[in-house]
């Protein structure tokens, strides 16, 4: 299992409920495909929004992204951390 | 105190010591500017480092990345988390 940080942009104006929405989309079906999303936290203002996960992939942080119907735009895979 | 991300850019190579020199560097210095920076993550290969902090403004975290000699190339306010 690898620990990734996925960035969505272009979410200018979410609100609260739309974040705690799209990451229970997310947290639905994250076994499915091993993931496991830890937090995330969102910038209205410039359309920002940061997930952490631990994944066996890239791809399968992708997956659920994907199927709970909001792709990420980058996912980074985060090997050091302090 | 809001929760900030601030983003590096350009890090490519970074050492799991380098990172932690550098989050020490910041967090020596940080009370002189009411920041707590909480963790930092990096991603040697695309050369990105990820730091989450609480602080009194986006450009007191500037301040202490500046004093350390590692300015941030993005600072996001987090007012959404989940």
């Amino acid at each position: 299992m690898t620990r990734f940080m996925d960035v969505h942009h272009g979410m200018e104006g979410i609100t609260a409920e739309q974040l705690r929405a799209a990451h229970q989309a997310d947290q639905e079906i994250e076994g499915e495909e091993g993931v496991r999303f830890e937090r995330a936290w969102a910038d209205p203002e410039s359309g920002t929004v940061y997930c952490l996960s631990e994944a066996p992939s890239a791809d399968a942080v992708q997956r659920v992204h994907d199927r709970a119907g909001h792709p990420a735009d980058e996912i980074h895979p985060l090997p050091l951390v302090v």
